[in-house]
């Protein structure tokens, strides 16, 4: 992930079957995503959802990547699993609502993996870079910033995607800078043109969520894309990408 | 205004003197823009700020409109002067601190011009939508709505651009959606990549603040572009909108 | 309004019948309510809704004042009737809407009333204050801030209720300020706890919605209350004042 | 904590030696502190701000404690720390960057300790009540709630604090509810006013930071009272307790 290309990450919201996973790897691998996202630990609201499938999805994971070679990212919600999910993952998430959660961080970054690190849905700029400075400050310089919208009295889009992000941490930082068009929005008609958006605002990559069937998803149903629509975004991202001078980073996929 | 191009409206923030007026609007034709904005009544913050030319403005633009041939936009902010404002203005601005300023709403709507309505800067999508039903009530179709950013915690920028908002109001009515990163963002450098974010998402145009001499600008100098940047916005503007389907819609520049 | 006091300002969010206003206004001067407020134009999201009586509603507030020596407080929205309203009214109301419209605010200030002088909804301190300066600067110093709540990414309850601004605008200005609990909570059974909260902080009076049937008021029922809630709510605002060291304002009422 | 008293705890932001926290400690219980507070683990945006003295502050806690008598409250950051932690403190406050921590929030449930759970800066009430489900349902339901002020546009106080929570928690739930005025204003000045409020508008108690020297406080010296002003908060608040029907809980002072 980095200056030039695009790299799309896609996935399930949440890992719920072997079935489920595998059909979506296959499909995310087909239509050129370059990593693999899905949730084994889900921060939930409430107690009483669906939170994962917790080991058993991690290694559904890494069958997965197995199979189709994608790498794999997924969120680590606490540090006393940060080595059992490292023990799977390639690219270790934290979620929005661990964006401050300075031991979890520090944790986190000793396992030498890449870290992606989400915004807090009420972080400004400056914490958000801050709380990267407590990865960075451990010795892991693998930092992907993912901007996912910001909480604001706007109840249209379940989030405020906020585009000035891009620009801004490319300017006050060196880090990269992906975009979540599908928490950023909340709603599947939605995640396509701010997909295009954020590209062109100079995000390096997208991180969206995909679903074979998403009103019956155990969660987000309502924001995760269709196969088809993902390979609508795909087609349409890497034009904007060629508008903006880079090149659609793509699996193998026509191998 | 309206489906399958990209319209540009550029000017500076406030009409200061003829030579500054007509140096920008010989700029803006040169460059390609398709309409000059320019302020002859201000909205400011505090009343011992410079609150325009007023009348002398109007007179200026008429003239610039005169020689160049671009149509004027311009702001309208009380009822007692729709008229006057009218007598020059091609399309009438309303700004976002008279967004739910309900009488002159309808009374702007009466003047049989197009309007530019922007957002309120806490107005939700459907206020907004609302506030553009007080237009249309009276007998008004002509109304370009304009997302300039809302309020948010965030300080880093001087608003939070809203990306969603442009395809939520294509989902929710048929009116054209332009936006404006000047105000959205409030810092020169990230104009240019949020004007492509934001055309990308399917915004039907642009209104961007462009001075000669941004540094002494009498309002809103921080966000005004250069010349020179200007040039570079429309000629990347150009290549994201063709890599979205839409033809930039241009001034008769190279007659 | 102003030190040492607290003054109540009650009556229905819109004058809607003659029947509907004079039983109102008796029940707030039996109840110690120093002014009667009561809308005749009113502010509407959309403008289908009921948007009040009109001049016919001005002549009902001022039977009402002949009955019961209550002052009015109402709302004008539009420079265009400044002169009409200003000529029924004792203190001329500046809504949430038209916080920042400063045309308004400088025609209102000359009609030589005290102005009621509502927060936008997301306006700032400062420049709450500095809408103030400019009814000041046109000569007319007796302005009374209105807190009336803020918007936020809370949706519990209608607006976020900003007691810090109760302090702030005491050490900021000379100037009083009152609270809104009916407009910053939106909520009933939240305006006796919250007017309680106000008053402890500091508020120089309250200004609230009663209406003698909620469940069928044309406008803002769910926070209006009853007569008897508001017996409740001046018995224990009374408490409170005195905890503070200041006097509750009453109008002459057993008298 | 809970119906018909007001008990407030007291201390400073962060333990910084022996003296500073005896000192302040003595003043507390002086003055009729129920509840020494103090951090020996701190939260802060950056890596490189000081983050308190961990066990060693733990321990001078303990001292505090063994000397006056005051329970402890102190704040828990790390499920790793969940134990050491709770082997020194009375009440275990978990801190609004970890509202949505939820592991941690399940870890501290089971430690058997009453929990201050702060409400997350950009928490709406229905998560933060479903964030005390996560303690509740690992069956610990002494959880205190505390609305320390949530994240808004305003930046003339450090956040906006949201006295409408006071009254919806109490609606909604059955759970003690705190405020903490400190972090909700940011100003000292506003500590004083905001805490009347927040007691008039029914808060079962305060959670104050005091600081023997604020200018020279390792963290939060803006908004950490002096020991001269928290006998002035302590006295009014006294009085409006009472006017609200509430005692005031008071550590067996003068014994």
């Amino acid at each position: 992930v980095g200056e030039g290309t695009v790299t799309v990450i896609a996935g399930p919201c949440a890992v719920e079957s072997p079935e489920q996973l595998m059909l979506t790897a296959r499909a995310m691998r087909a239509r050129g995503a370059s990593m693999l996202r899905g949730g084994a630990f889900k921060p939930r609201t409430s107690p009483y959802s669906f939170r994962g499938l917790e080991e058993e999805g991690l290694k559904l994971l890494a069958e997965a990547r197995a199979e189709t070679g994608l790498p794999i990212v997924t969120e680590v919600m606490s540090e006393a699993t940060v080595q059992l999910v490292a023990k799977y993952a390639d690219v270790l998430q934290i979620g929005t609502r661990n964006a401050q959660n300075f031991f979890l961080l520090e944790e986190v970054a000793l396992a030498g993996k890449p870290i992606l690190l989400k915004r807090g849905m009420s972080s400004s700029i400056q914490e958000w870079l801050l709380a990267a400075e407590y990865i960075l400050a451990k010795g892991n310089s693998n930092v992907i910033m993912c901007e996912r919208g910001i909480r604001t009295f706007e109840t249209a889009a379940r989030n405020t995607m906020d585009i000035n992000a891009i620009p801004l941490i490319k300017e006050l930082s060196h880090l990269p800078v992906v975009a979540d068009p599908s928490h950023g929005t909340g709603k599947r008609k939605l995640v396509e043109p701010v997909s295009l958006g954020m590209v062109a605002a100079g995000a390096d990559g997208l991180i969206l969520e995909v679903h074979p069937d998403p009103e019956h998803a155990l969660s987000d149903g309502a924001q995760s894309l269709t196969f088809d629509i993902f390979s609508s975004v795909m087609e349409n991202v890497a034009k904007v990408a060629a508008a903006v001078g880079k090149k659609m980073e793509r699996s193998a996929v026509t191998a």
